[in-house]
């Protein structure tokens, strides 16, 4: 490229990495926003989650609206394009993330307060984790880490014998507690989908470790 | 655009909807797979459907290549960039679809066959009102049409009625058979798995609407 192409294209990827790193902020957050909703039973924060959800999606489709302008003004080659492309994808992924924050926000309603309190404390632990992936994911990209992204995809396998635990003992407590099996079906969906965030850190890692080096990490199994 | 760039561009398009038209295909067959090996208890079935997930990863791949392809070479402008760009995130959807077959697909070893009978034949029939949502929303795709595209939005309502309905079944089947907890927390899933596949042709609707028309459909909640 000309030399006034190549900084304006680094500018743009310096545009596009802020929007993903705002997007991953505001996904971390709607995932701690909705697990102590959670666990305090507070349906105004629960509101106030599942109405942030709608910032992720503006910034999004600013992503898109510059994705496609890099691609057709700089035509970006290799490398570049290869990390333009993950830049989309890693925003959708997010968009999701930030979905099934918001899918926790609004079942805290649905779960009666009196039920809460135990089985609750496990899935809390098991959304540090989740929120924790998404954090460092958004930091490997940042800085273009390989090695991290291997790391995160490793801790994918802890968060998911975590669910498998956290779903025995909810349908432990279902058996023994007849009386509160739809509040804690509700808990079953929010152990889901903090097992899902993980996935979506999961190959988001996958995306930074190919955009990093060009090589797909070994064909993992997406857990879906 | 000059004529051979249209032409090319026209070839291009044309080659992107075979490819999404054939991802959607794969979709439909996933889900009715998933189902039928569910209703039988068919493990080889669901072995199959869990395998053929790999050719719609694939083709997704295509389809990402052939965007950046048509974007970089095509510069493509207002309508036929909104159509490019559709079709790249219809993609994902569509990926995303076969994901839950799949998932679907996984439960089956997981669920018991003594105790299957009974609330399984109601999902089966969501099942069915999902793979034709499925169906219905890339032939809408294929036509450019939005009024159908309205339709299967419409659509989305009534299969989270069903769902509703169905976790009230599982949850009051739950409460009165103890021992099928377990099971039946499977088929929660399940209901649940085929509510967001309504979801994802729900939002390949809203885009074949904005690809066709240039204006959002109002603004919808997304469910998730």
């Amino acid at each position: 490229m000309a030399e006034h192409t190549v900084k304006a294209f680094d500018e743009d990827i310096g545009r596009l990495r802020g929007l993903i790193s705002q997007m991953g902020g505001l996904a971390e957050q709607a995932i701690e926003g909705a697990m102590r909703s959670l666990q305090r039973g507070d349906l105004e924060l629960a509101a106030q989650v599942r109405a942030a959800d709608k910032q992720i999606d503006i910034i999004e489709a600013e992503v898109e609206r510059l994705v496609v302008r890099i691609i057709a003004l700089r035509a970006p080659m290799a490398n570049d394009l290869r990390e333009v492309v993950a830049a989309l994808k890693i925003a959708a992924v997010v968009e999701r993330i930030g979905d099934y924050a918001k899918n926790i926000a609004k079942r805290v309603p649905l779960i009666e307060s009196e039920h809460r309190i135990d089985p609750i404390s496990v899935i809390q632990a098991m959304g540090r984790m989740a929120a924790e992936m998404v954090h460092d994911v958004l930091d490997a990209f940042a800085a273009r880490d390989a090695a991290a992204a291997v790391e995160i995809c490793e801790r994918d396998t802890a968060l998911d014998d975590f669910y498998d635990a956290i779903f025995r003992t909810l349908v432990t407590h279902m058996v023994e507690n007849p009386k509160t099996i739809s509040e804690v079906a509700h808990l079953l969906f929010v152990a889901k989908n903090l097992e899902r965030i993980g996935d979506h850190a999961t190959n988001v890692a996958e995306m930074v470790y190919f955009a990093a080096t060009g090589t797909q990490l070994a064909d993992r199994e997406k857990g879906e």
